[in-house]
């Protein structure tokens, strides 16, 4: 019978449906919270928390991975948080709810940051954000970063820049005060949202190979190096197809991927994970951010030779009522004319765009290609010339 | 000198720019209401209405397409019209304008009679659509054309099938009336939605093959079979990369791309028209209709072994407010496993999604490629598996 150990969540939402009863239904053994302290690669088996040791023939790890957190004074007090997992959101709901806070403090300033911003200032909590930089979103090219930046501040949320963090404190306007070195910042709720490790302490112990990006070696039927232990998810590498590399990517959509590929080789049937271009988006207040790819640093450390554009154009047909402007950055190798990567930000259209730019990446098509490729052009959806050709055909009078 | 010779519209729109003065500052002399009679490929020259003969280096076609009408008596009544360009358009919305009709009636059923239903509708028209067949748009499937029936009755839009046009008289209840094989409609206004032709006459009179489409054929730098004589746009056929046939698929995005290539190779540059995938959308009121590739007919005659299925998901996450439906129908070769051809319906996110299998169609990708795609996910956008992901292993399963 096949395990499944760790946490299941039981409470309002529709994963009621799948508590452990149902899971047996369905022969699955459902140990909840349990932990598996232990795994042994040669005896193949599993020591729990609950103190069984169990055996297996297929060991699936999906560990996940750990919200970073900074080892400051305070970090342990009541009102600070991540948001790794459904149990975390619950958490904070249910604090929210209960202490009725005014001021919620976001210290990071990547895409989590970004829609728990939004999703403050839609409860109405005053929203400050904390960062070490100076831009939002870093990985996005500073003229899109500074747009989000600019929506943030047209939705009250505070932007405070180049901050380090040096510990939490009991407050006098709030319940929390978070000390940085540019001065303290009152606090009912903090966030961390500084990114995330993979959690590979089990597989390291038992000897899984970890790879440079610190999550766990998988090849493309998600198995590691020892037999009949496999990785799926936030914890393992997956292929990225436009480096060429192995990266820990923890993302939802890759996860769901892996998880499907390795449950049709161990259910007997055969399946191969392709890979991923890193396609990513968040939604900021009225904007759609996007990316695929690299951008110009990571395409040189891998050899390319990147040159680049920004294009501004309309999301539909120009003379349409309600058209709005979105940006599109195209990144290419100036040796062979291939895409390398692309970036997007508007009220409308940027994540359409960027799906279809990864779709390129992943077909590895060259900007002479994307310049001319057939859409469904209709004046409600998109000019006759789409912004993606008309970046295409700018990056290629570069090359 | 170049020369561009016809019609050129003076009016309120943006064209105003364009007047043959502003062409002539950038060294092109436009002749307006000129026609070329002839075209002489060995003495390269043009005769023209004005009775000038007028010598090329190179000659360019692009004498569009003609729409077409059925030979019934009446079909010259004042108050019938065509819409294949836009002095059509100006002419319809004056006489709409000026003669203040309640009554429209449009005879045909595809993307033009679906568009100037609605925007008869938008401005108070009472619309009749009168139809050979029994379902709008057969190009899609019938699942997808019985949900547009459903979209125009929504908008009260009357819908007449399986009517032959016999006739146009003069009305008693409106101006005029169209006389069917089923009894007779009023109506102050009739358009024919019948398709086009491809306008060839000058090319075929000077000698220029024609393609079995009855379009001119091209090579793919838009050069005929006459040495200097080039041809563009609706008059002309394109490569179809799904079917690898030449086909005339008169689109307006289309047109405006072999005329960039010709223009560079004219220029002294190099271009290559790659082709095309057939990808086409429109707007039917709440309701985005897209499409590319073949269907399973057009797949058949190829020699394919078309298999499909249609799936419905979530345009965006299933848990996000304002989600809608999008229905998806694949179309793939159950010998290779190659995507074929792709529609869309919903009332969000049905072009996009085809603009993403278009470029699947162009990188010649199969459905287990498709299955797996990388895409930017976030909730706003799509769910983690995206409605194309679910379409593709439904049809995967078949295969």
């Amino acid at each position: 019978m096949p395990y499944y150990i760790g946490d299941v969540i039981k409470d309002e939402s529709r994963l009621v449906a799948r508590t452990p009863e149902k899971f047996r239904q369905s022969g699955i053994d459902v140990k909840i919270n349990t932990r598996a302290l232990e795994a042994d690669g040669v005896n193949k088996t599993v020591r729990l928390s609950d103190g069984a040791v169990i055996p297996y023939d297929f060991l699936v790890i999906g560990t996940g991975a750990l919200a970073s957190l900074p080892m400051i004074p305070g970090i342990e007090s009541d009102g600070v948080f991540t948001l790794k997992n459904l149990p975390d959101a619950l958490r904070m709901k249910t604090y929210l709810k209960e202490r009725q806070g005014r001021k919620a403090v976001i210290v990071g300033a990547g895409f989590i940051a970004m829609e728990m911003a939004e999703a403050l200032r839609n409860i109405g909590m005053e929203t400050v954000i904390v960062h070490r930089g100076a831009l939002p979103a870093s990985r996005w090219d500073r003229e899109f970063s500074k747009l989000m930046l600019e929506e943030l501040s047209r939705n009250n949320v505070s932007f405070l820049t180049n901050r380090e963090i040096t510990a939490i404190e009991k407050g006098e306007n709030a319940s929390l005060r978070l000390i940085t070195s540019e001065g303290e910042v009152p606090a009912d709720f903090i966030l961390f949202a500084l990114g995330t490790r993979p959690n590979v302490k089990l597989a390291a112990d038992m000897g899984v190979k970890i790879g440079k990006s610190g999550a766990i070696q998988v090849n493309f039927s998600q198995a590691t190096n020892i037999g009949g232990v496999y990785a799926v998810g936030d914890c393992c590498e997956v292929f990225h197809r436009v480096s060429k590399g192995w990266v820990n990517l923890p993302l939802g959509d890759i996860a769901n991927k892996q998880g499907r590929i390795l449950g049709r080789n161990i259910g007997g049937g055969k399946a191969f994970f392709p890979g991923i271009v890193g396609a990513q988006s968040f939604k900021l207040f009225n904007l759609e951010v996007a990316a695929a790819g690299l951008d110009e640093r990571e395409s040189l450390s891998c050899g390319y030779h990147p040159v680049s554009a920004i294009v501004w154009g309309s999301a539909i047909g120009a003379s349409m009522p309600g058209a709005k402007k979105v940006g599109i950055k195209l990144v290419a190798d100036s040796a062979t004319g291939k895409l390398l990567g692309a970036q997007a930000l508007g009220e409308m259209g940027a994540v359409s765009r960027i799906n279809l730019l990864s779709l390129a990446l992943w077909a590895e098509m060259d900007i002479d290609d994307i310049a001319y490729l057939d859409l469904a052009y209709a004046p409600p959806f998109s000019g006759a010339w789409d912004v993606i050709h008309i970046a295409a055909q700018a990056l290629a009078r570069q090359i």
